[in-house]
């Protein structure tokens, strides 16, 4: 149940075991090509899906790093730990960087933001889609990113911890470069980031006075361009600037197959219920999870304990006790926080029931009062109302 | 039999199998520590290894990257191909990118470079150890990082197709910047590349006067420090700059696993040998590699055909009537010429002498005269040779 990397099915984990393939070999090019087209489902977008190799971190990197040139002003939107990362890559990179900064777990406040970018002359605005670190979901990312058009601005989504577990309608939302990642609710093994790109953020790069100074991370470079000879029926070619991690496009492959037999709305939909189930479990505890309910996310929660409940020695115990394996809270919450992810796999009622048995279990073990069996019940009963609805959401998918 | 990526062994392969485990857990952080502990004894040396996502481009971006700044001038010894990678990274960079160039397969003139080196005032001086374009190695590499020590410059060595399948003496040769990858010589999958950093080299980095400007390629952010707590009995910690590939990472402890137990020195003779029955074979068919034999490649060997056959058509019969995969020249030996790797698990007497068995047959197909069984008793002759110094040569690692 850990916010990422979370667990991966094992079609997905055998789907690895083959011979190496040459990645230029037109056996690996169809598999490539089909990764990318089912990616671009995903993110319900026409834009093209560039992937390239490490992490949602590299894809992050590699949007900023093409489109930013040393001076330029942005404004990144933070309400939690992972806002910052943009930041350190825009100011390393030689950018300025802005913020406007909301509580953790709190609503952002739209009219704040729309007069910070009003002032601003930015070049490029971020913020994070799904705050792995509050548990705390964006919706507004369309309304920002209109703001930032009407400015002038690139608008940068990290949707890193969101992609295949929440709404992500990066064309309908305008998103320029839409990052995420493999291991968190796509439930692949880590090994790329990918980035939607606009054609607006296309056309940035192309008018760009300096050139970008990574040759690897420059998203132009992998740009898919028309192919002279058609490949598999395919009229253009996607270039590889770094051989790409065969195995674990196969095992991405297996995995996107998978999001798309269960249908990616009704994915968002199965992530939706069980983190709902989830959170009413925690909130029977008499816990309270740190964002509000109406910007909670459906892919992780984040809960601050009793006090005097150290999160080291709770999760010592979850995993001890009941093989339930997570994490802690981030930056002023470490000490007093853990989090649990629900997504992918996980994003199931035997999982969701298990974690809160476990952490009813747990939280008595130190002498908190639990009443037995409650978290449970209330987690059943939110099901079962989901059920009259959709009576597809029991099932294992 | 590709150059690159080569086969990989099952046991490597099955390695991967295994569920997403957290890269911060205790469990992965011993693993990412023994990998990085025997690659340091395959790179024969006592620097830190980096190792970064991606393959061995991302290697020599990272390496560049970090010691060069803007103006800096740098000089690249090409002969082949792959010399002009480093070239087009460090112009990107806005270094100054010198060439010596050398003709392919010829051996390098070192006074010519050592003039060269003495006049330039370089910071940085690059050169490919084993081109894969040629099949040249280059066993002067030492010499070649002595010269630019005395004039002040760092060494980077390109080792992306030699480490692991022929004799690197990191330490003793003084490399600076020794880089590689995962899926040459090393069999096992694409992922990573790699990074042996001297404390030369470390030093430039900590006195650059303008910052790295890329967060996540910055040696520096990798480099392993001391560590508050002792995790596993180990004093020091590797940072994550960008999540972990886990399941490539246990492939690769898997491969290093077999590398030790075949023992390094004995792996570098195994592919000399091999090489050599495979080279000699291709004499007995007439032809003629690439590379002068006293620079002949152990990894990989390139091969004009005869006049009228193209590589496009022969690599087609070599697949479907025989099963087997490789690549063809590049740059000047596009049109007229094949490449064949020898490396990690297709080092051996069962793929050289069948390479050689079907090469003879794809030949005859076109009309090529060639004596039947010469190539492949010629092979069998260097391996008994062989054998009568080292009864262990024929045997599957």
């Amino acid at each position: 149940m850990c916010p990422g990397p979370n667990d991966i099915a094992d079609r997905v984990l055998r789907a690895m075991i083959r011979p190496a393939t040459a990645p230029g070999s037109p056996e690996f090019q169809e598999v490539f090509e089909q990764v990318h087209e089912r990616l671009a489902q995903v993110f319900q977008t026409s834009n093209q899906v560039i992937t390239v190799p490490g992490s949602g971190r590299t894809g992050l990197e590699s949007a900023i790093l093409s489109v930013l040139e040393p001076g330029d002003p942005t404004l990144t939107i933070t309400a939690g730990y992972f806002g910052s990362m943009a930041i350190r890559i825009i100011t390393n990179a030689g950018g300025k960087a802005d913020e406007i900064s909301f509580p953790w777990g709190e609503p952002l406040d739209l009219e704040r933001i729309e007069e910070k970018i009003a002032q601003g002359g930015y070049k490029l605005v971020t913020m994070v889609h799904n705050e792995t670190s509050s548990g705390a979901l964006y919706q507004e990312a369309g309304a920002v990113a209109r703001m930032a058009h009407q400015h002038g601005a690139l608008f940068l989504l990290d949707a890193i911890s969101s992609l295949g577990g929440a709404p992500l309608p990066t064309d309908e939302w305008e998103v320029d470069l839409c990052v995420s990642c493999s291991h968190k609710a796509m439930a692949s093994p880590i090994g790329h980031g990918y980035v939607a790109v606009s054609d607006r953020a296309w056309s940035v790069m192309e008018q760009r006075k300096e050139p970008c100074r990574s040759t690897f991370f420059n998203l132009l470079n992998w740009k898919a361009q028309p192919s002279e000879e058609a490949v598999g029926g395919r009229t253009h070619r996607r270039p590889q600037v770094v051989f790409s991690s065969v195995h674990v496009y196969y095992a991405l492959h297996e995995a996107l197959q998978m999001i798309l037999e269960e249908g990616v709305e009704q994915r968002w939909n199965r992530h939706r219920i069980n983190a709902q189930a989830f959170r009413e479990g925690i909130q029977a505890l008499g816990l309270k999870p740190l964002a509000k309910p109406e910007i909670a996310s459906p892919t992780v929660t984040c809960i601050p304990l009793p006090e005097g409940i150290r999160p080291a020695d709770f999760l010592q115990k979850l995993r001890a006790e009941h093989g339930i394996y997570t994490t802690r809270g981030l930056g002023p919450y470490r000490e007093n926080a853990i989090r649990i992810g629900h997504m992918g796999v996980t994003a199931i009622p035997r999982c969701i029931l298990h974690t809160l048995y476990a952490m009813e279990s747990v939280l008595a073990s130190f002498g908190y009062p639990v009443s037995p069996g409650a978290a449970v019940s209330r987690a059943g009963q939110v099901y079962a109302e989901a059920q009259q609805h959709q009576p597809e959401i029991g099932a294992v998918p």
